[in-house]
């Protein structure tokens, strides 16, 4: 086996839920997942075409109608390219980060050099290290005081000083997971300008783009590349149906290219996996189409659960964070818990409590842990805080 | 983009078939799938799943039942390992071709040498590419006279010269698509006691093993390198749902894995797809539990098909083919078509006929055309032959 990938760091959260086997009644917030079922008029979907017997091999793009829908949603968001334009720019992928490993093979050549921003969900630097690329990471900083104190905010000049002509890839995903900073509109033209002159490419994680509760953009999503991008700019987004349609398990997302590059990643879809099924994507045909049925009220519903969870969590004892303006995910340092692993592993066996240690996402994040706040009953968000401070009690 | 990438070779099927975009009537057997429906009872547990609701996120490695599933069906195979033994060398992937990748992903370094033995399926050749290796392939040799011309052998000493300890990887396709040709015990135990002087790994593709007409072993399967390797062989068997249980579409298969290699496999199924979808996978579990109601009734009629579609082939002027020994496909020389993609076109426009250019699978099949033969109604077949001979009347 290859030394890069033995030296993959396994997930860290897997660790912490492995602690959780058989142990009954633990809460667990630890996975990037709402509680939710998808919606039943888009499991509808996949069932009606697994009765027609749609089992077949299909296009490595994805279906023309869920290509077309995309690009009509995409339109809806950004509307400087017309359905039509944004059609040819639209890969199907078997989930977001399919996409975002597709992305990877498509730029990456075995000793490039690759930015990442961290903390960040860990796909984002394994994908280029599996392709053989060298790593370099610009961490976030975080608010030590005042009325933001726990926020991440982008050191705009260290991240500029990191990319340079010898940079292949930045990638970045914002609204971020775990810590909920989002880029601004002036932060991306930024970014863009930079790495227009170095030549750099931007793969953009914009996975969460509608789960977005800062109000700030006509259309409710956060700030994207796409709008501050011209079609030739060497930029790649990633997304995906998991988060902002209730379809994590469906394993669907998709990639919005510059057009000369869609062909190539086509061909690359069909060495990796070829195709994603059509009865999966019948579904989200329909998630796509009747869109304003679940997106809406799922961060509407988000919003209640952040708004329970964050007060609730700012009110414990050692407990430091801001309010996230995207995302899934309280994030919070826990003074005198350096070993962040060995707490989240403490808090199941002790507390009955399943989150995420933030060391997951970089080293930069040690003493944080995350907490996903997609739960269906808020009501088990406040069970969570009573459990996690009963146990600082008594620790 | 990379400049692998640009020149990774598109599909000359996809080519072929885009001929025949909205052209009525065309007989199809350029791609390699039955022209059946998933059996209804595979796909009733997908819907019953998804109305169940499964539809969050599953293991890296698979729902524990289906790897259990898989093992036991292993074991039927190769009983020299306990179902239990199999379970813990069993990574359930997004399709065989994903298997295939991930296998690459795990033993291939930029800079490393592949050995690929051809005419073969082009991602076996494609994927180490994208892995930055360099490809060597060895070409089977045709049978020129006798009652085997048109068959395909190996040149053992060929293959032999070929690994040295300087290749790291050896793929392998057998039983091969597209031509029909199987490797004996004697070769596997031959090319195995070799590649362990050279310390070169297996990746051995053995989708086609249950579709095998030869009828020389016990249990009706293709020779597998697991029967004459050890558990600490440097050996990987890539396997597939689509051909023996009719779910090409769904995307599953799975590896064979040396037991140390299945936790990193894991971790690149994480940074790949994450995971198959539940749904998906009951599926699958069924298809394993009740595989005797599918796949010995589907290598009956493919036997069949074979058997209806080669004779009426060799009689036809200017083709030499012989009987393949496994798989789905008829692989024929036709005299005086040197160019086959543009034969293969011709035949779409002029005839009716879809067959897929042997020059998709090696340079060293340049004038052959494969004809997947795994028709629901072998009248399609004799249709097809007639079509072929009226249209080389008419040439």
């Amino acid at each position: 086996m290859r030394a890069v990938v033995e030296s993959l760091e396994e997930s860290r959260i897997r660790e912490v839920a492995n602690e959780g086997l058989g142990r009954e009644g633990v809460l667990k917030f630890w996975f990037g997942e709402s509680d939710e079922v998808t919606p039943a008029f888009i499991r509808e979907a996949a069932i009606a075409s697994l009765q027609a017997g749609e089992t077949f091999y299909a296009h490595n793009l994805g279906l023309p109608e869920l290509r077309h829908a995309i690009a009509g949603y995409t339109h809806g968001l950004h509307p400087q390219q017309s359905t039509d334009q944004w059609f040819d720019r639209i890969a199907v992928t078997s989930g977001g980060v399919n996409g975002l490993m597709l992305a990877s093979q498509a730029l990456v050549e075995a000793g490039d050099e690759v930015v990442v921003v961290t903390p960040a969900w860990p796909n984002l630097v394994a994908q280029p290290q599996i392709m053989g690329a060298t790593v370099k990471t610009v961490p976030l900083k975080v608010v030590a005081q005042g009325a933001h104190a726990g926020a991440w905010t982008l050191d705009m000049d260290a991240l500029i000083a990191a990319i340079t002509p010898a940079t292949r890839l930045l990638i970045v995903n914002a609204p971020n997971n775990p810590t909920g900073w989002t880029l601004t509109r002036d932060e991306q033209a930024a970014i863009l300008a930079h790495c227009r002159r170095t030549g750099t490419w931007i793969l953009a994680d914009e996975v969460y783009e509608r789960l977005y509760f800062a109000g700030d953009s006509s259309h409710g999503a956060a700030p994207s590349f796409l709008d501050v991008a011209v079609p030739e700019d060497r930029l790649i987004v990633a997304h995906s149906f998991s988060k902002s349609f209730l379809m994590t398990g469906w394993r669907l997302g998709w990639l919005v290219l510059p057009k000369p590059l869609t062909h190539a990643v086509g061909k690359l879809i069909e060495f990796n996996t070829s195709c994603a099924p059509v009865f999966t994507q019948r579904a989200a045909v329909v998630a796509m189409e009747r869109g304003q049925d679940v997106t809406p009220a799922l961060v509407a519903h988000l919003r209640r659960c952040r708004d329970t969870l964050v007060p609730l969590l700012q009110a414990v004892p050692g407990v430091t964070l801001a309010e996230p303006r995207g995302g899934m995910y309280a994030f919070f340092h826990l003074a005198g818990q350096d070993d962040c692993l060995d707490t989240a592993k403490r808090l199941v066996r002790e507390a009955g409590l399943g989150l995420a240690p933030g060391s997951a996402f970089g080293p930069e994040a040690a003493g944080w842990l995350r907490w996903c706040f997609a739960s269906r009953d808020p009501q088990r968000l406040e069970e969570g805080v009573q459990r996690l401070a009963r146990w600082l009690a008594r620790a």
